[in-house]
């Protein structure tokens, strides 16, 4: 059987990429990061969501990226609520984490290195993708090039290396009707970026608010609980 | 002062890239890692080179690659010794670390974000690399337009992100040479795979005979302690 590195934040998007994944015929070892994010709730979420979609393997890298700062995820700046929708689609907000895509992507290549593997599945999305800069058709093909040149199999041209995003050109509602019909079980999934102690959502933040409006757009209902 | 994020092991390459970007009048971020490295000792004499050499910071990233395996550096596996210098430059050893400096660039890329500067230095070498892939001119070249896509500046072209690699065309005598001229304490460096207990160099591992070897082509004594 083929094997796949699937990147999984236990969010909607990496959920759906792990189904995708999957149903492409890959044994999936899904990929988590304990960064210092302040929604670390999802890391929860990322074990559901493995176990359920039928994961072969689930591993979780620590890597603190508080070390660094600079994000509204990994530091105490204020992650933003309400934002008109025409103002999250500009500009790069303070959620964004520096070079996160990168690191994310690194690791998966470091492992799907050791398991032989020449398949990265990552759920960017370049559509409703709030701005981030690392969730671009053009830097990923930069990666995928980079990747290319970094490994044994490069240097061998044993295998070339593929980055798949599947969702890298659909809208959210897109995303979540072909979840559901790849049996994607969505209460499952954590996507709020300031979630309760509880865990519930605040149906506020752009994360929320995107899948929110994604529900509402594909004719759906969101299973997830939101505080009131 | 024009700021620059400085990978930094602790090892001769390093502390000689570090005097470098010294001399090109940046104030240095020195970046070490904790990645369940077997000789982990290069952390403390990354920490002595740092302060020696003047730089402005130094942060440690814990990120620990025995999650994945797959080298002598990491796991297990034993350290090759006393191998022909016509075997070492051949093929890719067994401490081969699978994506570590993809891994590194990464986290320099992030802090260098954060930093807002657009210049990182790493002591890669494609003479007397050892046969690892991610040493090779292409790839770092790779590396820096995929760099330059992933970030804010890249998105908003504010600055042009460079990766500089000031040893990659040099002899390991050369470095030495070029590292003794701008007043590199080489007896603070640690470069040996397989130290002893008390952190003395094996003098038989790939890392230790280039080493040994560099010194004597370039006229020199190494000042640091080889166990008998």
């Amino acid at each position: 059987m083929k094997i796949a590195v699937c990147l999984l934040s236990g969010g909607l998007d990496s959920a759906t990429t792990l189904a995708v994944a999957r149903r492409d015929g890959f044994a999936c070892h899904a990929l988590s990061f304990d960064y210092g994010q302040r929604h670390r709730i999802e890391l929860a979420a990322a074990a559901r969501v493995a176990r359920s979609l039928g994961a072969t393997d689930h591993k979780t890298a620590v890597i603190d990226l508080r070390l660094f700062g600079g994000s509204a995820l990994t530091s105490d700046i204020d992650v933003p609520k309400d934002r008109p929708a025409a103002e999250m689609s500009h500009g790069i907000p303070v959620t964004y984490v520096p070079a996160r895509n990168t690191i994310f992507l690194s690791f998966a290549l470091a492992w799907a290195e050791v398991l032989g593997s020449s398949d990265i599945y990552i759920g960017v999305n370049a559509v409703d993708y709030s701005g981030y800069p690392d969730c671009r058709p053009d830097y990923i093909e930069a990666f995928e090039r980079m990747a290319n040149l970094a490994t044994k199999a490069g240097v061998e041209g044993a295998q070339r290396l593929s980055i798949h995003t599947p969702l890298i050109d659909l809208s959210k509602a897109e995303i979540i009707r072909a979840g559901l019909a790849l049996g994607v079980d969505y209460s499952l999934t954590h996507s709020c970026y300031d979630p309760d102690p509880e865990g519930r959502a605040c149906g506020h933040c752009d994360s929320c608010q995107l899948r929110l409006a994604g529900f509402a757009a594909a004719g759906s209902k969101d299973p997830v609980v939101y505080r009131p």
